[in-house]
């Protein structure tokens, strides 16, 4: 049963799960919940208005993410390779304090959760034991005529490269039967290129954490139920990558195995659900813009018994940026059979021997990152100019405070370099003299900055600035012996 | 010429540097540059004794590794996989702090230098331009006899598997001549596995830097000089690895270029060859057990005007934590024409156009990380008996402090549990309350965990604790009120 804990109370009894309509036939489909008590209340300077309409496309984000050096196309000045990007200098900021987030509230400030950080090359028994050597694949079908390949089951949704385009088979190239094609990176280990070096590139972080679980459980002393949580990067040979940062062969992922006795799975299941949920939304995303979508039976993996989506509605639509499984002691108990190692657990309280049961939640940080961009991403209107803002959480902002002289003279750069020092201890912080100070409020709007700084006359002569809030655009005035504490007290809302 | 930051104030006219003697011919040997008044004082409580005799070997430090989680062999249960590890409980946070001090100090606090975060996966012209596809190579030999491969200019180093083993050649059997060996991984993208679907998993990061300069310059509004720093995973198949966390095939690197105006490059090398080596030491290497080392002519590679490395005196020797190279204008030109795109800079000031020099500090997260573990280790006496403890710096060490109650009642149990909630919003921290509270001591100690506090019954009346030093063992009576404060003041020294 969960064990309350002080940081984080067991919220699933907070929530109301209303069943909804189906996707393609596939499951339910679940209403955002109605956040409980224990969901903080967004803090006023950053959380909008939920009820605006959307101004986001995926072209706006694309554009800008580049323009502003959110993400840029991998190897870009050769043309780029397909569905790789690279973070920029602001991206990969923001992309860290996503992972510091969940990090922080997955493994730092809990008891119950400790850390892991596996290699990405692990032995190819590990991919036989998991099941993905033999499973792992997609049906794919050859046009003879324009010799491509496409998935079988994806047809209609990919166009062939004759012209003009059709769907494959449409063209009057006939396709051959379909044959399952393996998502695996493979390479070779070691000077010789045979079968007995090729090693795979995890498809994902959570056998990394199987393997090493009695390890763990040793050297950390943990009881069950206790948690292994992991962020790390995984490779998957797509054959349809695509949606900018959504679906890419390359992407990081955050997962978490909670190891817990059999018949205890089904409540820490439902708690994981809300406390996931409750993640998105204490980092700021918008409550209609989140849902929770239950796998129906024919949906669920070999290994699950139950399975739930945290799903994002996207400019594209609603898709997973997470999913909960319960995958019972399917994992353990293949790893034991293919490893002959005992990979069970001995309850010194009840004197019990048992396989434990896992409880997954396993999120995308690629997909987390574009979501918190996407839902950060206003227009409104400032000085009569329609003006592009990220509204992101200040926890998440990839830089927290600009400083600004409002002149090139009279000493105020000078101050201004002197707060930016003192700030840039505590914080990322940008420094900006260039151009009129709308314009470097516009600039930092567009990344998201939360907070703008401006020494002026009055700075010169009272040591106070004007601290400017970028979603309401109002300014106070602060001492700037202040300025540590109340940002800070700010950012960590 | 370096700008003076004051952040970063330019160190390099503050160490002194003598030429020692060689190592088998190669280059010289600078000996341990004496600290001057920039680099910080180390903080009484975690600097030790920088004369002691070392108790530390490889085995102690691999069997603790193991023990208390700091870092298991990867795929264990399956025979373990060559040279690859997992990093443990302990381990993952001890490297994240590696890393985040790094990045803190090269980027966060900086204002001349930004991040980036690229794919690992880049496009092949990449390694064509950069000269890897032709150029990263080892030799390597077959012995016709027992049919393995063999460094051809490492055979005096290794054993072939015939028994009685004896070095490659020696066991009767014939070596062919030596062939090139290319290290880099390589694995295939898209369904179809041909040469034209051949991608490598970079073998350095620095290779994306120079590939996004231009979409970094236009996005983060850099002028010369400043940097663009990245951490990342980098893969190289390595003949002969080694050396626990030292020489993996897959390994994370902490790379920064700085791109200066040709004329400027050899300040910026010796500014940056000064500021690395103070970063270790900042972080509590001991003087002693670091130095650089010059490359000689013959030792420099095809694209370096001038190298160095920071060298760290491991139980296996001295050996390369980083290197430091005048990269020159070589990437960007060759860049230049492989994309036909053009990669010089324009100096709005000088109204000048020029293709920036690089310097480069390159260094390895995990060979960082091993250096701090085994330099933290040590054994001195507790209680009569024989004490491992790891000396991190406060910063660095993976639990910040431990929360103990003295007895299992009288409501101890209870305080201890508030004030490890209290503790662990702002820092990791563990409860421990089993055996004894010298036993729960030593259990902190071989984690390096700086500080232990104990509830006992005077807690219970006053509401104060005993703080325990770590390094001294010294306890001191401290309010739970001021704990708080009193250990960030202590960890961010």
């Amino acid at each position: 049963m969960p064990t309350p804990n002080p940081q984080h109370p067991a919220r699933f009894s907070e929530w109301s799960f209303v069943s909804g309509s189906g996707r393609g036939g596939w499951g339910r489909i679940l209403s955002p919940p109605v956040a409980g008590g224990s969901v903080e209340a967004p803090h006023p300077t950053w959380y909008f208005d939920t009820t605006m309409s959307r101004a986001v496309t995926m072209e706006k984000v694309v554009n800008l993410a580049k323009r502003r050096g959110f993400a840029f196309q991998s190897s870009e000045i050769y043309g780029g390779l397909a569905s790789c990007w690279d973070y920029g200098p602001v991206g990969v900021e923001l992309k860290r304090n996503v992972k510091d987030a969940w990090w922080r509230e997955m493994v730092l400030t809990r008891r119950d959760i400790v850390g892991i950080d596996c290699a990405i090359l692990m032995h190819p028994r590990v991919w036989e034991a998991s099941g993905h050597v033999a499973g792992f694949t997609d049906p794919l079908v050859d046009c003879k005529k324009c010799k491509e390949r496409f998935r079988a089951d994806k047809l209609q949704d990919v166009w062939c490269p004759e012209k003009p385009s059709k769907h494959p088979g449409e063209c009057g190239g006939e396709l051959t039967e379909a044959r399952q094609f393996n998502l695996m990176f493979k390479t070779f280990m070691g000077p010789v290129e045979d079968t007995a070096s090729v090693v795979f590139m995890r498809p994902e972080t959570a056998q990394g954490i199987f393997v090493n679980f009695l390890n763990v459980a040793n050297a950390s002393r943990q009881r069950i139920p206790f948690g292994i949580a992991q962020i790390g990067k995984s490779f998957r040979n797509e054959i349809t990558p695509g949606n900018f940062l959504f679906r890419t062969r390359e992407f990081e992922q955050m997962e978490m195995e909670f190891f817990v006795k059999p018949g205890d799975d089904e409540r820490w299941f439902e708690y994981w659900k809300a406390e996931r949920l409750a993640w998105y939304r204490r980092n700021g995303i918008r409550a209609e813009n989140l849902r929770l979508r239950d796998h129906g039976a024919d949906e669920l993996a070999h290994y699950a018994k139950g399975c739930v989506d945290v799903e994002y509605q996207f400019p594209f639509g609603w898709s997973e940026l997470e999913g909960i499984a319960n995958r019972t002691d399917f994992d353990l108990k293949r790893h034991a059979e293919y490893s002959s190692k005992d990979l069970s657990y001995f309850d010194e309280e009840t004197r019990e021997r048992f396989v434990p049961y896992v409880i997954e939640p396993a999120a995308g940080a690629d997909r987390a990152t574009l979501a918190f961009l996407v839902d950060a991403y206003d227009e409104d209107e400032a000085e009569g100019e329609t003006r592009v803002v990220l509204r992101f959480h200040p926890r998440l902002a990839p830089v927290k405070a600009a400083v600004f002289p409002l002149l090139r003279k009279d000493g105020q750069p000078e101050k201004a370099h002197e707060i930016h020092a003192l700030l840039s201890r505590h914080f990322p912080v940008q420094y900006d003299q260039a151009g009129s100070i709308g314009r470097r409020y516009r600039r930092q709007d567009e990344i998201g900055t939360p907070f703008g700084i401006t020494v002026d006359h009055e700075t010169m002569r009272d040591n106070t600035v004007t601290l400017r809030d970028r979603d309401t655009m109002q300014q106070e005035r602060l001492p700037v012996d202040r300025l540590v504490d109340e940002l800070k007290r700010r950012i960590e809302v």
